[in-house]
């Protein structure tokens, strides 16, 4: 993995990285028996009576699993990132049992920071799949990025 | 727990469930292998060393530990709620080993569905605290909550 500063980002960079993860079902109940215990992320049989027609993973359980695939990804910027924050966290999708997820990344905006001027700012848009193609999570990431310069500097 | 339906839900309304959860390293720990394996979430030498001064968890957990709150709360909503996202997730201090976790919400909107007339459309701002008071996560929800006439009328 190259890790990556603040002066290798450009708006309109689209970083597809190969890496998938295989959804396991004991993996996506565990996820919900410990922080989402709702009946249609827990159990079979509820899940196929419920509007969703079969188990659907935990929404935090595919955002925790896009995260995973961020951090093994060579669009991860140079440690540590700091991540400010998230916006329009959205599930259009539900992810199911032996789903294979993977993600691609658009940088929206990067600027310097007013505040912090060997950081960088940096939105990005990221889309986890699954492998039908569709849309499973979007989200838009804002992170401070380290400069190069002020790194070699030290 | 009583289920709320769409009639329940006035804007201003503010809920702080008496329900805490305690942060275990190990638990902490278990997570940031499975899904955020940065050296600040997963190591405490490398912790103490980073601009965090010591292991903190991943936000996805505080994430994760939020909604476990949510779930076990007096203003879940009567199920199936729908999530429909998540605006503003921010993670203005970290969480670490040994805090005690709880939330607070407040409803910021609550309007009928124009495209699902046996629905609403619920907008909230959960705070979650640490055991100083301080605001560990803040998110705006989106959810479809269902009306209680219409369900009745079932």
């Amino acid at each position: 993995m190259s890790e990556r500063f603040f002066e290798d980002f450009a708006v309109g960079q689209v970083l597809a990285p190969k890496r998938r993860l295989w959804v396991g079902k004991d993996e996506l109940i565990a996820f919900a028996k410990q922080f989402d215990p709702q009946p249609f992320h827990l159990d079979e049989l509820a899940a196929r009576k419920s509007i969703f027609g079969g188990l659907i993973a935990s929404g935090w359980y595919t955002a925790a699993m896009t995260m995973r695939l961020v951090t093994e990804s060579e669009f991860r910027s140079a440690a540590p990132t700091i991540g400010l924050g998230f916006d329009e966290l959205r599930w259009p999708i539900p992810v199911r049992p032996g789903d294979e997820l993977r993600i691609e990344s658009e940088v929206l905006d990067v600027r310097l920071s007013k505040s912090r001027p060997n950081q960088g700012l940096l939105k990005s848009r990221i889309l986890t799949f699954n492998q039908q193609g569709q849309v499973v999570q979007r989200v838009v990431a804002n992170e401070l990025v380290p400069r190069r310069s002020t790194l070699e500097r030290r």
